[in-house]
């Protein structure tokens, strides 16, 4: 009989923090990752991605040179990575947040209220 | 004999990407979530993850009051939120792009040249 | 004969650090305001501004209701006050730099061609 | 008799307002200068002052090279030309915002209570 592995995938996330924990350790970063030095570094690869965005119109948005889209998805990656690295400094498991948040904010934006809406909840 | 679901697990990216897909529809928000206004929204959670650092010493650090970690989580689980949008809106994939950039920093930072510097690769 | 005072007025970003230091300097705040510090205030402080403008249509923005324009107007003298703290740690004369710029953005962007065009110099 | 000229010294701010004016027109930018844009030009700028700052110990603050210190001086001086312009476009006297933002603070920080304390005004 075959056996079949009831071990569950890896969540990415998780994959992703274990990656980062095993560059940072063999490069001896870790005195470096502080919560305050990685929290100024996802900040700053937010405004990497905002710059791509900021002067174009809305019809320029639709077409992204092919060159700038690639930089852009490494960007995106970046921040995503600093997001994992901080999350796990910080003990904090960001796929059940996530979720927690999404919750959040459907009460926050029922669907009757807030359809059509731009406001902030606070406003609707 | 028990039947195991061989059925992969999906990936929590892909789960969060779908789950925001149908809030945003749901409450006709697909108008306003350009990419430029979500690398804005990108930006903002990013800089209230700041917030919470900006002033801390780095003893102080550890000691984040309770409070404030949930807080902190939320907005962690914030700029998740608009980074897997704003991935949607541009067509990244955002675990491969992830993969890819770790495998870059792995070649711009070898282990022997990079361990305990903070310089950038281009100082190296 | 009515005298006339030669004396030059000051420079209102002058008059601005001056105070400023004084402001830090009574309530012991020197020890936080280190560059790092600054640095991180002055980005949570743009943000605060993005974050009125995240959702605007173009159209919208031209009619920014009154209350949020108050808002907006400390939020604008927040990033002011920021970053003279932040030139004078540094011993950067603002205004010195200010003009320095805008001399070399005039080289960077030569009326004849930079006019229409969003493009960056590097791509002019 | 010797003319005393007793013009007002421009204030330095509204210098640079005119001089963005006039860079602007003859670049026929104003139609990308519109308060969303600045206001992510702001972030962007902030954020590059940020970058340099990142992974500096408190120590290595002290000694920053001198052509990182070039570097940050024309960057600190973005952020005022970008604050500057987005004042304009708005109708906001920054120097009038940023004196009535100092009274505020005073008023939220007595010294007395915030002496010595990086806490936040509403936890004092």
């Amino acid at each position: 009989m075959k056996e079949v592995s009831t071990k569950p995938l890896a969540n990415i996330l998780d994959t992703l923090r274990d990656e980062l924990r095993r560059f940072a350790s063999e490069r001896d970063w870790d005195q470096f990752h502080t919560p305050k030095n990685l929290a100024m570094a996802l900040s700053v690869e937010a405004a990497e991605v905002l710059e791509h965005f900021q002067w174009l119109s809305p019809e320029a948005e639709a077409t992204i040179r092919t060159d700038k889209a690639a930089q852009i998805r490494l960007e995106l990656a970046d921040v995503l990575l600093y997001l994992v690295r901080l999350a796990d400094c910080l003990d904090v498991d960001l796929a059940a947040a996530a979720r927690d948040k999404i919750a959040i904010n459907g009460e926050k934006y029922p669907v009757e209220r807030a359809r059509g809406s731009a406001k902030k909840y606070t406003e609707l």
